[in-house]
C-alpha cells in the first residue's frame, strides 16, 4: 500500500526516516541489546540521549545559554496550571487569547492568579491576530501570555507583540521549531511534541533561567519547574520514549538542512494551499490573510454537504484527516514539518480539481 | 547478538512478543495506512484502541464495574499529589510507610492534608511489611495508603491490611498484575507502566465510582481525576503510544494463558533467587522472608567490593542491571512479568557459582 498523506491536527504525521531509525533500533538501541524502550533512565546511554536531546534542540533553535531545556508530562495543558502556579501565584497576569487554547490557558490561570485578558479576537471567530495597539496590557503584569499558533483556527503571530521587560510567555505546541525565532524575545516557551516534535506524552519547556524561581509550599511537587531544572528532568521516570522520538525528529531537521530549510519549504508548502484559496471563488478561508497559519489551513467548501464530500474524496485519494475540529467546522490542512511537499501539491490539486467538479 | 536479561528495576524488560508486535504494525496500525504514533487520539481506530486497553485489563484484573480506569501521565508521582487533592483536601488521612516511594507520598500528601503515620518501617531499614496489630490506623482518616511492593528494599505486602469501611489506596507501580487481586478491597490503585504494564509516560488509576467527587476549585484541571473521568482520559492528547504497548502487554498476558500463568510462573522464578539466597552463607538477603517480594529480589555480598564484581561479571554473563538503587546500596533483580524463566535460572546458576568462587 502506497503511504497516505496524514493531515492531522496532532497527533500527527511523521517523516519517514523517523519511523526508518526506529524500525532499525527496534530490538538493540546502540549496541545495548535491548529497545530503548526497556532501558531504564538512569543508564549511561539513555543519560547520554537526553544531553544530545537537548543539546542538538538548544542548536537548532539557537536556544541561549540562560534558558533551561525541560523534558515534562501533561501536554500543554498541564502547563496551564504550572505558569501561573509558578510565575504568578495569586498576582496579575495577562492573556491575549486568539483561540481555544489560549483561552483555556486563561481560564485555568484564572484559578491561581489574577488573570486580565488584554484582547480576545472572538468577535471575529478567532480569524485574526490582534495588532500592537490592540492589546490592552497590564504595566505590572508578572508575564503575557499568547498562543503563537492556533491550530484550530488556522492563525499565526507574524511577529510577536512588545511587552517591554515583561516574560513574554508562548504556547508553541503547534509552531515549534517550524521557523527561526529570537527566542531571548520570550520568558518562556512550551509545546507539546505530537505535532512538530515527534508523539504525545512529551512536553518541552523553555524557560528564561531567573525565572526559575521557589514557589509556594502548596505547589504539588511535578508542577514546580524547579523540580525539572533541578534534577535534569529525572525527579521521577520521563516519557523515555517519546524523548527518544524527539531526537530523532531533531536529527531529521538537522539532516534537511535546519531550521531555514524546514522554514523556506513551510512557506512554500502554506503558499501552495493559499493560492488555491486566493485564486478560488468557491473556497472560503476562514483565517485573515495577514494572520494566516503556515502550519494549519482552514477553510470551508460552500456548504457542509460539501465539506463532508471534500473529506470523503480527498480520503479515497490518500488525502487523510482533512475535517475541521469540531470547535469551528469545515476543513483543514495540517501541514507540520514533517508533511512532505508532494503531500501539499497532491491537496493542492484536488483541491482544484473538487471546486471545479462541484461548481454551481 | 544473542538478547541479554535485562534485571532493571523499571523502565524495564518486554517480552519480546511485544516487541515484534510493534515492529510488524510500525508502519501501517491495522491497515490505516499509518504508524500508530502518527494517530490522532480522536480516530475511531485510536478511540477503539482504548476501549479495548480498558476492557481487557478489566477481565485480566477482574475489575468490578463500579471502578473507572484512568488513563493519566505523570508516573506514581503524580499521585502522590492527585490523591490527597481529590479524596482528602485538608482532611486527614493514614499512610503506611515501607520504603522510599511510600514516604515520598506522605511528604507529598502533607502539603495538601493532615498526614498520620500509621506505620514506619525504618527501624528496620525497610526490610519488612507491618502485620495488623502493628498499624495505628486513624478512625476518621479519609483514606490508607501503601505501596504494595517496595521497588528499592525488595519488600511486597503479602494480605493487605484491614482497613474497616475507610477506602484503602495503594502505589502498585512495580506489582500490578503480576499476581490476582481482589479490586474491591480497595478505594483507589494507581500504578506507573514502565514496570508491568509497558512503557513509561502512562500512569493508570482504577478508582471507586463513588470516590469520583468534585473537587476544590484550585485544584489544577489536570489533577482532578474526574477530568478523566468525564472524558474517557482524553480531556487534552493522551500518551498514545504508550498506551497502545500497554494493550500489546495485556494481549501477551492473555496469550500466556492470563493472570493464574502469570502468577505462578512470577512465584517459581522469585523462589530459584530466594532458594539460592537461602541455601547460602555467602548472599546476605535484605527483606526479611515472610516480607520477600516477588518481583524486587535484594541482598548484598560480603562486601562492597564483590558487589561490585558481581555486577561486573554478571553483565559479562548477560545479566544486566543488578546493581542496587543508590538509596540502599547492594544488588537486586528485578523480575517482572516479562522476564523469562530462563533468564531468571541463569541468574541463579550464576549467584551460585559467583559465591563458589569468591568464598572465602
Amino acid at each position: 500500500m502506497k503511504r497516505p498523506y496524514n493531515f492531522a491536527a496532532g497527533p500527527s504525521t511523521l517523516a519517514i526516516d523517523v519511523l526508518q531509525e526506529i524500525e532499525h533500533e527496534l530490538y538493540d538501541y546502540q549496541g545495548t541489546g535491548m529497545s530503548i524502550m526497556e532501558m531504564t533512565h538512569r543508564s549511561k546511554a539513555f543519560m547520554q540521549l537526553c544531553d544530545d536531546t537537548k543539546a542538538l534542540f538548544r542548536k537548532l533553535y539557537s536556544i541561549p545559554e540562560n534558558y533551561e531545556i525541560l523534558f515534562l508530562q501533561g501536554g500543554a495543558t498541564m502547563q496551564f496550571s504550572c505558569i501561573p502556579l509558578n510565575l504568578a501565584n495569586k498576582k496579575k497576569c495577562d492573556y491575549i487569547i486568539t483561540g481555544n487554547f489560549s483561552k483555556k490557558a486563561a481560564q485555568e490561570a484564572n484559578k491561581f492568579a489574577e488573570v486580565h485578558i488584554a484582547y480576545d479576537a472572538k468577535e471575529n471567530n478567532y480569524s485574526s491576530i490582534p495588532t500592537q495597539d490592540e492589546l490592552d496590557l497590564s504595566s505590572d503584569a508578572e508575564y503575557v501570555h499568547i498562543c503563537s499558533n492556533n491550530t484550530i483556527y488556522g492563525t499565526q503571530w507574524k511577529s510577536y507583540p512588545n511587552t517591554n521587560s515583561i516574560p513574554l510567555i508562548a504556547d508553541m505546541s503547534s509552531d515549534i521549531l517550524s521557523r527561526k525565532i529570537d527566542v531571548s524575545k520570550f520568558g518562556l516557551i512550551y509545546a507539546g511534541a505530537q505535532k512538530n516534535l515527534g508523539i504525545a506524552g512529551l512536553t518541552i519547556v523553555i524557560i528564561r533561567k531567573d525565572l526559575l524561581q521557589d514557589t509556594e509550599n502548596d505547589v504539588p511537587v511535578l508542577l514546580q519547574y524547579k523540580t525539572y531544572a533541578d534534577n535534569d528532568s529525572m525527579y521521577n521516570t520521563p516519557p523515555c520514549f517519546s524523548i527518544y522520538v524527539f531526537f530523532k525528529v531533531l536529527s531529521w531537521i538537522e539532516k534537511q538542512g535546519g531550521l531555514d530549510v524546514i522554514e523556506k519549504r513551510n512557506e512554500e508548502k502554506a503558499k501552495l494551499l493559499y493560492d488555491v484559496l486566493d485564486s478560488s471563488d468557491f473556497y472560503i478561508p476562514h483565517a485573515q490573510k495577514e494572520a494566516r497559519s503556515l502550519m494549519n489551513v482552514t477553510f470551508n467548501c460552500p456548504s457542509v454537504e460539501l465539506n463532508e464530500k471534500f473529506v470523503e474524496e480527498a480520503k479515497n485519494e490518500g488525502l487523510l484527516n482533512i475535517k475541521g475540529h469540531r470547535a469551528v467546522g469545515g476543513l483543514r490542512a495540517s501541514i507540520y514539518n514533517a508533511m512532505e511537499v508532494e503531500g501539499v501539491e497532491k491537496l493542492a490539486n484536488f483541491m482544484k480539481n473538487f471546486a471545479e467538479r462541484n461548481r454551481k
